[in-house]
């Protein structure tokens, strides 16, 4: 099992206590916490690894609360910087059909945008450490984010670390030139690189010849989307996922994984979703795994399709399930049918 | 944005507060206010109108809060009349698949039933409005009701408001004849007539020749329907709704509207059912909001229908969108990607 | 063990979910079915008795449930007449410290004040038994409850059954007039009579020589009236309780049993209320417990006074104990000490 | 209408409150008894039978508890022996789309598993029923447990009592050996005898010739189980539910029914699944009761498969629907529409 | 009745949604939304005035509820500003007992916090009222708040409109300085000031000779503040609380008013809390009630202190109370008997 | 700060999710994990310390949900036996003022009553620990356990691990005799000893000399006990509670601690209770904590009384407080004002 550090920002996750109702109209709230590297904290720690999860939380009960939720999962938190004055929040109002699933995001000023570059030491956290975690969304948050998310990858490097980053590109958070000016220096430190169409095309300008809307299409273009990252730099793998909309309830999925010369591409799926959040959470917790267990590419990318895919049944952003659940989907046991 | 004036019941809605569970086994209740004039209200305030909604409803807690439950919404309140004894109730079970969603209603003897014809000044309360809205429940309440409706109709065709109504024939408050006699003549100050194919064949005695269940077939009865019922009385506009049952919680869905020259016809939705009550309603609204504004047919057909789709995934009577959401889905996007 | 026939109104009793919501305001409803009497037939059955309980309810889901909240004590409902259109309905708002416990009835019309004299067969229903119970709400819902209640008591008087009846003088339901034209004949078939001072004054005008609101004054006056009711008709037993209001959310509270010889009386409970609901249906059940086991009169009203402090602590109309439990209290245990 | 008794054991049931939520991280349960021959037990009651319900559960308030959920459907639960520590629990997590529905058992120990059997005197018991009921669970959970269903079997055909018995082998419970070694012998004395491919596999080593999984393959596997059942003994009937799974909210299902000369077979349903759990009691007491009623093979099995169905979209383990809403069902009207 | 404008800021509000739950530990939030001022709208409302709230609130979900809650009670809504990006945020832990309630405040960067004051005509917005009501709590929100709040009070006084305000002086939101600073040149506008000895002191540096802590040293201290409220400046009125803290679910509470000349002073109460928030609120809605009624004021105090009363019995922080149910408790009867 | 190993049995605590029901009554149960020894454990982490928790639970959801539970509070749970088939259940049925809390034990056959004694290497487990903690609970729950922590405590003793013990004795574990030869032999080992008067006798026969019920009979009592066991045996210090019940829901409440030489007693609380469970073990933490902090005897038993005292007010087992939290109460504010 590997030793691995995760960095970014845990949110309380706020969503409507009754299934579909809309939050301008709900009375209760379930009151989670949640975030992409925590996430994958999470994941990782429940497949046995030992996880680290690096953040900035304000020390009240809000903060507390969010220590215990990802600490609950087996992650280590003794490093995570207690300060600040607030834990970044979100809404979620799940969709339904036709309805799409909506986000009001409310992270402005959070704990760990407010950090300051130095409270961090990254020689020291990722001494010793097997991987580095981290997203597009982290180096988002504010400059100092930035500058710390950055710091971390370049630390990763040299004390070889091998790095893991999900473009994951928010429209919501900053804009394309922002985002591209910031993030394609930090790609230079990725070892693993996990995008869709989408981030790639926010982030690096790169685009398919053409953009489909079946499954077909989707997957053709992906594979081509997969080649120009590896143009765009070597690096070890990269992972994408493709996903079709059916509606807000039902979706098709797949992954792939490719390193420049094999190409591995997981069987589809198709779901009906319980909770959407997460998924590629699990898809990169998933790849992480295979990868640090020695797997070949096909059995990693099925492996970590299989996690999404599951993630998607599961309320919350968090795949909790364990390597045999995972691996007796990834083998193709869909149907279902009782575990007594 | 128009001045709109809706007259009917709001009831006590009370249905089993987790999921699908049956009446008879329920240990706790969702406690809601809901009535098919107030949704069409409640709709219109949220599209920007200036909606006031006319009933009777007694001065005790239960009272206040349907009062309460319908202000929330921007809808004007003042004008309701407070007496009587009691908030006409109705239980719903939600069903699912192949179990239908039943409805047990206790709704007699209820304020708004109890009123009497001298309680509400229709002069007064039309007075400077463009818009009046009613439905085929209001005058199936009472002797009373049936009076008060047929008095509002004419007076607001005197006053020169605009008249929606809704044919909304239920079989489980009066028979087919007592319905007839009562309803047929108040259709004389109708200028909008929204109805289904059922509701025309319970009230007008209205069939199309053959009656099939494809979606082809009820498409084509539908519109032989709507020329018929211009025949029958040259209405502005006529409105029918299509619905083909796959089953309790899968439904496909259509609406039409026909001025007697013009035929719109809106794209065809199929969604998963999250409440089924108010679809209609959101559809008469819509109607009213696209016409109100001004817009063309197709547009309005459109907005229409995709109001009523919406709110099929919303919990609750009312459909709780804004016209830009509605727009989206009338648009052709049914997707249900994540909105952050 | 007796054989106990119950006869009255169920009704569904819907509270705020939530503590101590108010009605005007809360989404969430408990849905649970009480009754004066119900709750007698409940409390008897768990003490081992075989009760019947004797209404009538309306066949679709509301009904059923009604009858199975019933069914579930043990209680017999195979003679509970199905029919009618609803079942009556109450909404409580639990008051708390100064705030009182409010209750909004909406009862009428329902299936046993709309059912008719001959729906009943008292020779039948009655042939065998050991006791008939009811109360002064049953003949309050309509003329025909007060016929069938009168008919019932007096062919239980021809029977030899024993009859016990609690005054239980509603002032929301009836006039004093009425309710003293109709319930005074009654008590000529009345073994066992139940009332506090307020029903006494209000069905019997009986009235304390003076009021005074210490808990001795109030002992006093409870004791003048017991006499004076012995007076007014030799009943077997008078049986009263007396209650002092500290608040919504704390009471005094004894009981006293008289036979126009001898005068037992509990001991005082200060108890702070969890649900004030059946505080005296289970003082009635207590009493009839302890006459039907041949216990003195010392130990009878001291396992009535118990049963009904521990009613207090209960959610719901019904005291779910074990004679057990409620002999410990009547011992004098109200220390709360955890029960391992 | 019958006299059944119906003899197994109930369980603590125990299932997420919200939905969709795993065992490892659910705040709250729902709390509920359930258990094959209950289950049965039930259904038969609300069909209008006269059911009585045969274990053992302990003297507390859990006991009481499981006593109260089925005397709630009318059952007779005056021959439950009252004894022993514990009652036999299990958690359900309910799957979704891909992922399995998972029952975690904690029913060693259980009242009833170690009951001894001389706790219930079947002479007693049996006489003058119509029916007995029990399932291969029963005596999979002691040694006097099953010593007492073989007692009960053998006692009810001296009675002259029908016999119904559901083989569900369990392999949580016990092993093919022991299994076989003590269910063989049982089936002397079974009269109709309910089953699937699987536990006629496991039971009897009754195998079809080819195993396929498409609808038409199990159709045919299943009826040729059929006729390996009626060569391996003269039963009266025997009925076999045949499932499809596409998913953990998505079955197809059927049922047969054969009697050696005729062979029925419902219609095939496609539903969307609430609860899984309880299916195949709904269908063996479907068919109890157009056994009962004497209604024709078809009329039966469609009767049966149609509860079936219905139940799948019911939570909680017991079929809670009338005669009148099955038979709707089994008519073909699948479409859900709005029963107002 | 009066036209009152209320302006300050309405927070979302987050509490545990069972009972005690603590903040770090808790999953599942009620979801309201409250502010000083808003709550004084609500109430105000209640009692039949015409309640303008104003405040700024962004354009989504949340933003959305917001304004909902407040036009649920009948207070006019269409001058809030909608615009910026968050709603203040807190979270309550109801204490109990010796363990005090706490409150986490995330109100920092709200929408009417980073308002600016040009968004708001106070001339037209409040033309014509007859009321002008806030408190020290919105002027401490932000530089662009005080601004704003200075201007409305001087405004008010120029167009004849009466100024109430309430010190509520938050230690969490300012500096003593900064807040004396900002406050004292405001009070200047002001005709009815409400206070406390902690707000006095705070705000003014006015201290009381002695401080003792029994309940008449309390009264004592509250009248020598409220004297040397008069003499720093001649108000109309000073409105003063007086509290004594037995525990978290128990204290006392009076009011005293007092214009220079006569002294007014309320029954003291002794209340078991539900909700301790909003309780300074009740009372100054109280006052202003009556002061607007033209009642006396032994009459107004008793009122308000019996508002305030009841509101510590309600959940959530407005007093849904009708004038009648306040009044009855003003008038002493606080024995809490059931209202049937 | 230490490094502290507690050992025991960490419970499936199971209570009626609204407030005050009945478990016989109930539909919902909250779920949450306790165990005398995992409470102090949490209580230790909470306040600073490396706490490890060793136990043995089974590998499926129920199991790790019991091993997330403890973990949340920043437990070391790498130690915990993973095996056996079930995790010892109790349900709570919280009383209320004259009504007890009754606890229902379903905890035989648990994975850590089943273990065997080679599972545990305590050699490896103490080794460098400061601290071993465990209770009589444990060694009732089986042979093995009692060998268990037999071998735990004279381990310790030989490494210089400081052991603290509370006797813990309950009587519907085992009796008398059985506990007295398990337990005396295992005070050899044992530093520091907790106790009341009631564990005291049951265990060491020892008692005071008279029993009243007074508070000060019962401290008199209590420090007569506390020299009784110092003279049993020479341990480091005896801390004993004592408790006076005025009802389920109002306790009176101190601690003692004595070296043989120097009596500490801690102030006296009276408080309301919302959760009586954990009460003890939160003394226990809080004493640890205090002599492992170095304090003096007076600091520590406030501080440990008051950690005591608001655990009353906290739901579950778990005193999930801080140290500035519980230090403000000891030191006297008890007065429960809002903390903003």
């Amino acid at each position: 099992m590997s030793s691995i550090t995760c960095f970014g920002e845990i949110l309380l996750r706020l969503s409507p206590l009754n299934g579909y109702e809309r939050i301008s109209r709900t009375n209760e709230l379930k009151m989670e916490y949640a975030g992409a590297e925590s996430n994958v904290a999470a994941s990782l720690s429940l497949l046995g690894h030992r996880a680290w999860y690096i953040t900035r939380l304000p020390s009240h009960g809000v903060g507390d609360a969010a220590v215990r939720a990802i600490r609950e999962f087996g992650v280590n938190t003794e490093s995570i910087v207690r300060g600040g004055e607030r834990v970044g929040t979100y809404f979620i109002e799940h969709g339904s059909s036709l309805r799409p699933t909506r986000i009001i995001y409310d992270r402005e000023h959070s704990a760990i945008a407010d950090s300051s570059p130095d409270e961090f030491n990254w020689q020291q956290l990722l001494d010793g450490q097997d991987w580095f975690v981290s997203t597009g969304i982290t180096p988002a948050l504010s400059a100092s984010c930035a500058q710390l998310c950055t710091k971390a990858l370049a630390t990763a490097k040299v004390l070889g670390v091998k790095t893991a980053f999900d473009l994951n590109f928010r429209r919501s958070l900053w804009s394309l030139e922002e985002g591209r000016k910031t993030l394609q220096p930090m790609l230079d430190h990725v070892d693993i690189l996990f995008s869709n169409i989408g981030s790639a095309a926010d982030v690096l300008d790169i685009h398919p010849t053409e953009r489909g809307y079946s499954w077909e299409e989707l997957v053709k273009s992906t594979w081509e989307t997969a080649e120009k990252l590896m143009k765009y730099r070597e690096f070890e793998w990269v992972a994408l996922t493709i996903r079709a909309h059916h509606s807000a309830t039902e979706n098709d999925w797949a992954g792939i994984l490719y390193n420049g010369t094999d190409r591995y591409e997981s069987r589809k799926y198709r779901f009906q979703i319980v909770d959407r959040l997460g998924g590629g959470d699990a898809f990169m917790a998933g790849v992480i795994h295979g990868l640090s267990q020695g797997w070949d590419g096909q059995k990693t990318v099925e492996f970590a399709s299989a996690a999404s895919a599951i993630k998607h049944t599961i309320p919350g952003d968090i795949n909790i399930s364990s390597e045999e659940e995972i691996l007796e989907v990834a083998e193709g046991n869909v149907s279902g049918r009782v575990k007594r």
